[in-house]
């Protein structure tokens, strides 16, 4: 078995190639030619901590993936990450442990910001004059620095929570090239973009449906759990397209439960990423400038296999 | 993380520690003390194999456990053991991955022949005057070895589908210091026997009822999955005393599971094991010398984090 550090792992890292393999898992999974058993979850509440095992096979590849990624949220104030995990692949034709991928959570932020831009691929506006960012941790980073191959708009407008992070987020984004500015509120955040992306835990809506302007996209990566929400659920009703990576999963918890619970919208609206990939066409209509459109990207373990086997198999 | 490959764990492995750590374990489980989410499986039907993520959790421990456990039956054509696996262990306090274990699944093979030497401890018969062994590969070898420190009883009786098999058990463990005799039939083996142990994967019924002499103790290990079943369940229907690891899980599948849906039993009879060893009694009434007992011992992920933790944490 090769064992693989962060570090090895970064080094190794393409990609083209990772986002190719995403999405020839997100249409594997909607043709339902996969393995993907049900989560496993843990609860630490003595330790303010999670756990989550996610296992995935893509039918006819050489190798199935388990990973295992935890969250320990006082992890910090002992000097820690909160997140870590990593994830073993296995030979689907022996059973041999293939390789081992310490990545610490890597993998996960990446594949999670990746899927944000095969979403951002399929329905951002052509014309993009501002992105706005919801949250400044590593995720929305992340989901910034994989919008540039998909739009040549560099204007960003960023919100989170800490005015300290917002700081940091301006200093480290606009390092790689973008024009960032920190504002106050997410109110403002939706006055100046047309393309948004929202990266938080909340537990209650960020964004509300009269902020967002005619001819907006959203891609909404942070409810992964239930009682997660970022977006009012009257988006999600506005939106002429919704989305998701799951059927099954979003109807769950992600922010398109919160709707169909409030019976806004009916599970026969929601598309699958796959099965939209699988078309190869984009879900936007462009000739309809006011279309407002939402991605809810809750996490499948098809990507962790397919990001997984583009590193280290 | 510390890494231990199959010959540290071997070197590592203490039998009373480990024994000591699964009892605690199953009464754990049985105090409902634990966090075990439902198992993940998959199917590789082009290569004949399959896999099972075992998680749990026992709550106030240092550690938690992710086990991968593989089955590739056409391995060995290829000169490839048919099992393989893994156990990783985890920090309950900051999530941090504490040890991999890459015991290649021999924990497992172990902490099946431990809960069967538990068993036997509160099952098998005061004077055991032969032990009955179905099954000739590793785990028949392990459930004989490990059943020494809780009977004086060294006459073994052993049967199994493969004559070839058969010899070879009756060298390695003649070697132990038991005198083994390799039996024509399951029947023979039944006939000369008052403590029994089946360890096959059969899918049909080994022994039947009217083989069984009265005294005897069963111990099934076998029906790990459901549609395998060794014992006749006319012998569950007989037996006094019903014993299993996992009375969820054996209802299930296991030996029990095709009694009760024949009607034969009610889930009422069945005795867990954890809460017999957390009673701290023998579960067999010795002055009751035609007493039959049955244990069916589908395996739980509470003995995999525990054998995990006393070799590697």
């Amino acid at each position: 078995m090769k064992i693989w550090t962060k570090d090895e792992i970064i080094a190794r890292f393409n990609m083209e190639r990772a986002v190719r393999m995403i999405e020839e898992g997100f249409v594997a999974y909607s043709r339902k030619t996969v393995q993907v058993p049900p989560v496993q979850n843990f609860q630490f509440d003595a330790a303010n901590g999670d756990c989550c095992v996610k296992s995935a096979y893509v039918e006819g590849a050489a190798a199935f993936a388990v990973k295992v990624s935890t969250g320990f949220y006082d992890n910090p104030k002992q000097g820690l990450p909160s997140n870590n995990g990593l994830i073993v692949l296995f030979s689907a034709t022996t059973g041999e442990p293939v390789a081992l991928l310490q990545d610490e959570g890597w993998l996960t932020c990446v594949r999670t910001a990746l899927a944000g831009q095969l979403a951002a691929r399929l329905l951002a506006p052509r014309e993009v004059h501002g992105i706005g960012i919801i949250g400044s941790g590593e995720q929305a980073r992340l989901q910034l620095e994989y919008l540039q191959p998909v739009t040549g708009c560099r204007d960003v407008f960023v919100w989170g929570p800490s005015a300290k992070n917002r700081g940091h987020y301006v200093e480290k984004m606009s390092a790689l090239g973008f024009n960032v500015r920190a504002m106050d509120s997410a109110e403002e955040v939706a006055a100046n973009a047309n393309l948004i992306v929202t990266t938080t835990p909340s537990r209650e809506p960020l964004l509300r449906s009269e902020w967002i302007r005619n001819g907006t996209h959203i891609t909404a990566v942070g409810a992964d759990s239930a009682s997660k929400q970022e977006l009012d659920p009257a988006i999600i009703c506005r939106a002429r397209v919704i989305v998701v990576d799951s059927i099954d999963q979003c109807s769950k918890y992600g922010e398109v439960s919160h709707a169909l619970s409030a019976g806004l919208i009916h599970a026969e609206q929601l598309l699958e990423l796959g099965a939209l990939l699988d078309a190869g066409q984009r879900a936007r209509d462009d000739t309809n400038l006011a279309q407002i459109t939402v991605a809810d990207l809750t996490g499948v373990a098809v990507q962790d296999v397919q990001i997984a086997a583009s590193v280290g198999a």
